[in-house]
Parts: C-alpha cells; sequence; structure tokens
C-alpha cells in the first residue's frame, strides 16, 4: 500500500486545514453579505460537455473517468482508443459546470443571478513547485447583466474578501479583451486565428517575446503579423497611449475607461486599479473584459476572471451576458500560511486528562462543562504527568484539567 | 452539450446549499468543540490502495480514472485491459483514506488522534431513489486509543451533532462483531468465510432471510452452516440471552456491556441506545464493536461506524487501535428539508435597487452601510417596479431599498 497521497495532490495537516476553513469563512461571508448565493455542482462532468468548452490548454489536462460494466467490455472488445473509454471526467474549473447548471436550472434561478462556488478542480499538471492537480477556487459569477456594472461589482466584492484576509497592497489588472482582438486584427491576423493568438500572448510573462512569437509560427500564423508582433512586443512600455494609437474605436475605449475609473473611485486608497494592456487570462471563453490580482508576496495572480458572454449559449442555445471572478484559494492561503500570527477564528484549546478510576461518563459530563469556554479534548492520563503537559503545550493546547478535581492548569501563551 | 449533471449526480440550489452549509456548520462546531480536529486527503487514491482495501461491494463500485499521456499509450498499445488502463480511483468512503493519511503523518499527529472529515465519496451505485453516486460523509474518527471509551465518545459525540440539528427521537444501535463472529463460527462457517458471511448477513433488513442464505450457498459455505444461520434466522426474535446462548465468552459480552451501559447514562433520556445483534455494517475491515443509528423518519440509518483495528496496519505494518463514525449528510440534509421551517443560520436579504441615473460607485457605498444589518444584493430597476418587488418577495427577500432615497420597503413576512 503506498502512504503518499497521488503525484501533485495533497494532504491537509489539522493545522494547514484549520487555516482553509477560517479563509473559506471569511471568503463566504463576504460574498454571502453582499447577496451572491452559493451553489454546488459534481465534480465529475460529462467528458463531451469538457471536450468541447473554450478552455484552452486545460483541454489537454483533463483526469478522465474509465466507463464501467458492459460499456467498458465493449469498448475494449473493439481495439479502443481512448475517446471511447471514458463518458466523464473531472472538471478543470468552475466555469463550465456553472454554465451548465444555469441552463438546466434558469427557470428556478433569479434573474440577475449572483453565485458563489468554492469548491475543488483537477488539472493534470506536469508536477512542480506550486502546480497542484487538486486545488480549490472560489468564484463569483454574476450572469444576466449585460452592463459594465457587473464587472465594477465583482472587482468591488472580490477585493473586499482579500481585505477581509488582511491583503492589503494588491492591484487589480483590467484589460479588455475587444481592446487586444482590434489590436491584433490591425496586426493582420486572421479573425480565425484570434483565439489561439491569445492564449499564445497570454504566456508572454512566462516564456518571453521569443517564445510568443514562436508559438505563433507553429500555429501557422502569417511571416508578416508575427513580424508586428515582434516589433510591439520589443517595443516594451506598453502604455494605453501605444494601444490606443493601433486602434480607432472610441466606444471600446470607453468601456474599458468606465470600469477603471468606477472601481477606482470605490477602491479609494484601500488597492490600485491598473490597465493592463498584455493581460489575457489562459481561457479561450472570455469575451470582453479581463482582470487579475497580483501582489508582491506571489509572483502569479491570486485571483483572475473577465466576462463571457457565449459561454451560457453554447448550452441553452441563447446569448446570456456572464462574467465571473476567481480567487485562487491555494496560493492566498500559501501566503497566509507564511505570515507571522496565525489567520484562525478557532476557540483556545483545553486537555481534560483522566484516569482509569474515573467514571467515563462523568468524565464526558465534565468536558461538556468545559466547553462553554474551550475546545476540549478528552485525553487519558499518561504515566508521566509533566511530560505529557509538554507534549499538550507544544501541541498548541491553551489550559489542562483533570477529570478528579477543580484545577485548571494554563498552558504558556501559545494558542494556535 | 448535455444541461443534466452525470447519472446520480446532483447541482445544489442555493436553498438546497443554504440548508447544507448551515448542518455541516453545526455538525463541525459540535465536533470542534470537542477537540477533534479537521484534515482532508484528495478525493482520488491510489488505485491499488482502494483495490486492496476491505471495502466488501464497495470495491466494485469504483470510479476509475485513466491513465495519462505515455503510459496509457503504451498500455493500449499492449492489448489493454481493465487494470493495465487507470492509476487512480475516486474513493468511496473517507476511512481507507484516513488509514493512508495516518500512515504518512504519523510523525507529525497527536496520539490518541482525533480527527474530524467532512467530504465527497463517490460510488458507481445502480441508479435509484435515495442512493447517490457522490455523495457527502461527515466522519469523526479516534486513532491510537485501544480503550472502549472511544466507542463511547464518538456516540456521544455523534449524537450531540444530531441532537444540534434537532433530531431527538433517535436510536444507537450497537453490536460487537467478535461476538457474531463467535456466533457464526458456532454455527459451523470456517475462519476465512466469516468477513463474507457478515457481508451477506448484514443485508438481512434489505434481501431477507431467503436472500442471505442463497448469497451464503453462492459463496460455496456448507449446506450445514446455511442450515444452521437459515434456523437462527427463522427464529426471529434475537434477543441478547438468544445470542449469548450460542457464545461462551464473558470478556467479549463484559465489553458489549460496558459500551452500552456507560454510553446509556451519557444519553440519559436525550435518545435510546440498543442491542443489535444483526448489525454487521456492510465494510469488511470492522473488527469489533459496530454501530448505527436509526430515526423514526428514515427507513436505512443516519450514522454509522465500528472499531477497525486492522486497518491503519495494513499501511504501516504496525497494528493502531482505530474507530469511527460517520454521519450520512445526504439522509440527514433530506430529512431536514422536509421539515417545516426552514433549518438556516443565513441572515435576512434586502434587494437595493438602482437606476441608470445612480453613479454606481455611490450604490456600492451605500450596500456596503447596509451590510450591518442584511445580506444586500444590488439589482438594477425593472421598469414594472411592483412586480419586480412582488418576485423579490416570492424569492425570499425580507426588504427593497431604493439607491435615489432614505426609504426601506419590508417585504412580507417571508425570510427564506
Amino acid at each position: 500500500m503506498k502512504v503518499q497521497p497521488p503525484k501533485g495532490m495533497r494532504d491537509l495537516l489539522p493545522r494547514e486545514q484549520a487555516l482553509r476553513d477560517t479563509v473559506q469563512r471569511t471568503i463566504l461571508e463576504t460574498y454571502r453579505a453582499a447577496g451572491f448565493r452559493r451553489i454546488s455542482t459534481p465534480l465529475l462532468e460529462d467528458i463531451e460537455n469538457l471536450d468541447k468548452s473554450d478552455g484552452g490548454d486545460n483541454l489537454n489536462l483533463i483526469f478522465r473517468v474509465l466507463k464501467r460494466g458492459e460499456k467498458l467490455k465493449a469498448a475494449l472488445g473493439s481495439g479502443a482508443q481512448e475517446a471511447d473509454l471514458t463518458d466523464m471526467g473531472l472538471r478543470y474549473d468552475l466555469t463550465v459546470p456553472l454554465c451548465r447548471y444555469y441552463a438546466a436550472h434558469q427557470a428556478e434561478l433569479p434573474n440577475p443571478f449572483k453565485v458563489i462556488q468554492t469548491d475543488r478542480c483537477y488539472r493534470a499538471e506536469r508536477p512542480q513547485k506550486g502546480r497542484l492537480r487538486e486545488f480549490v477556487q472560489c468564484d463569483i459569477d454574476i450572469l444576466g447583466d449585460p452592463s459594465l456594472n457587473a464587472e465594477v461589482e465583482l472587482i468591488d466584492v472580490t477585493a473586499r474578501a482579500l481585505l477581509a484576509l488582511g491583503f492589503t497592497d494588491f492591484t487589480v489588472n483590467v484589460n479588455d479583451r475587444r481592446i487586444l482582438r482590434a489590436m491584433l486584427k490591425n496586426m493582420g491576423f486572421g479573425e480565425d486565428q484570434l483565439d489561439t493568438v491569445c492564449i499564445s500572448y497570454d504566456k508572454l510573462d512566462k516564456i518571453g517575446a521569443d517564445g510568443v512569437c514562436e508559438e505563433l509560427r507553429q500555429k501557422g500564423c502569417t511571416v508578416q503579423a508575427v513580424a508586428e508582433m515582434e516589433s510591439f512586443l520589443r517595443q516594451g512600455n506598453f502604455t494605453p497611449l501605444a494601444v490606443a494609437a493601433r486602434l480607432q474605436n472610441d466606444a471600446l475605449c470607453a468601456d474599458l475607461e468606465y470600469v477603471l475609473s468606477t472601481a477606482q473611485r470605490v477602491a479609494a486608497d484601500r488597492y490600485s486599479l491598473a490597465y493592463a494592456p498584455s493581460l489575457v487570462r489562459g481561457q479561450g471563453y472570455y469575451t470582453g473584459i479581463v482582470f487579475e490580482i497580483t501582489c508582491p508576496q506571489f509572483s502569479g495572480a491570486i485571483a483572475g476572471g473577465g466576462r463571457y458572454d457565449n459561454m451560457v449559449g453554447k448550452f441553452t442555445g441563447k446569448p446570456t451576458p456572464a462574467v465571473g471572478f476567481s480567487i485562487g484559494f491555494e496560493r492566498v492561503c500559501s501566503i497566509l500560511a507564511q505570515r507571522s500570527g496565525a489567520f484562525t477564528d478557532a476557540r483556545p484549546r483545553l486537555a481534560l486528562l483522566y484516569g482509569p478510576q474515573d467514571d467515563f461518563a462523568g468524565v464526558l459530563q465534565k468536558a461538556q462543562d468545559l466547553r462553554a469556554d474551550y475546545d476540549v479534548t478528552i485525553l487519558a492520563e499518561a504515566k508521566k504527568r509533566g511530560k505529557q503537559l509538554a507534549a499538550l503545550e507544544a501541541d498548541g493546547y491553551a489550559a489542562a484539567a483533570f477529570a478528579d478535581r477543580q484545577e485548571l492548569k494554563i498552558l504558556g501563551s501559545r494558542t494556535t
């Protein structure tokens, strides 16, 4: 039997789980106060739904579930290929399931639908530091609101959650994919290439200008368009002015300007807004404004999202405006875990020690009485009491009590 | 694209999720107050760990995950069989992962280890009413305590959680598998058959005496032993005396008597304890006392568990005493959902309506001010205000406010 969890997946120790529970509770309280309501969907989705979604590179990272029983036998009998063998897959994000959910339950849901999801997702990433194959995302989405106020509200509410967690010096980076696409068309990329060009461009931070251009060449883009892109990337220093100069669409620029300026007024001096002309976000399904939040403690984004107006329509046949913002729960927790001073709302812990002479029903009653003030763990007395108390103190117990007397022993000042 | 979730799995509407969140919070508060600490493990386990576990019929219900990349190609190239194609599976319970976890992290964990798990499990059951393929379990376990007080404590703490949820008229049924096994040996079943005989016997409620005996014949038990079993089952009315008469082991009966009488004193008149000689529990891994909780509102058990002293040793090579109690979260939630009066700790909800003339940054600020007393949802004003307010009331909003004036409109008495 193997004792380690599967590659790229984690067991959580009690102190790690306590932090995560506190972080999740804090985020949920903020989101619920803002009138968003939580739902959940199965971790498994029909494999065709996943394969046909616009997930970009994520589509290569799906864990697929084997068919069962007669259907598996039939598939194996006829010279099985991968596609014949599976009927479900583990979701790679919470957005694809949300669109399916909305299509199935729209009649029972309010319009607009302001929704919370916080749950596990799966990607068969090549294992490396900080890349998990099982991870939690915390999403809020607004479905059915075409106005830019939906974007502004999601920025406000997501930022409030991060502020409640103690983050202060973060930046909300905003771009509009429509501006980006117009710019790429001006460079000479074909309409049908824009999605895939965006996906390559999004990797600028990871693979650099050379890497982006090499990918574009491999994807069959014209020499001329790649040369235009290369000259744009080489110029560096992407200012709004530099990008605007390549466009002639005031309405698009006005949308971006509205979101940036309104969100900045809401933010006041609590956090920053910034225009990020190179921001794409990996998923193919975004159609308009995209955003992500960066902070000095982490090299990547700690939250990201955007508008995806075409995704729900894939299920319903009817376009539905939609915009979402997702907090990278794993990243947020790993940053908070490194802070001095535990981020936790746990009560102080007390150990109630009992011996073989004590009536256990009485011990349980005494424990319950002490629970007004403490989380109380019942433990058998060890032979070496001093050693046991030292171990309890090291494990973070605030106090010890004894079944056969009134005394309460305070154990140092540690409370984690 | 398919809009329904996979067979046997459920989407949760906001009101269903709100109930579940309240139930989970209530259970976790009770368990944490009792000094248990939450952990979590990945949903996926190495497929060999699952296949080699003593899961009884559950081993036939595992969802298996397809290998990926070169390993899949190699398996497909060489005339693939099911076993070659998969490397991981979705867990069918939380106990097998817990034993692996304990083996991996024992050095960092206290002894005894009192642990909470609440998370999703998967079984590829034939879809039928009330049988889900994805379901949540809420477990507490004590690892490292060989004493019967561990059983008594788990009964007390699990019962407290159910009481906190408003359950009152439930019964904790207790048996000891060692007594059962001794009785079966007396009937003439072979030592190596006892596990599988127990699994069949556990189905007595579902398939009746005829079904149990038929299964035993199919499993190759001797005619004589099956006849003994049949005569025992036909006699009905299984009293402690009737079973004790078939045994000659006072120590075993004393263990059962200690757990029953101590737990009964703790229960006082809040719930009942009962000896249940036919109680087995499905899993093969239980070694001693087993228990389950029944209530008049549901035909099956709403919680179950027992001692499994050999399971951790499969991972560590060293036997470790262990006992656990699992609440059937889905069943508990479905019973509570049918009660009159919602079981929820949600705050009242208010809709803040705004028009195109309102400054949205100001709207967000007004919403935040109202959040001291309400969960506040920001919504664009509809053209027909009366119809919009009626819809909000029907959706459970307690009040409406307006961006451009002080008025607060109370919407009936519904708060769900």
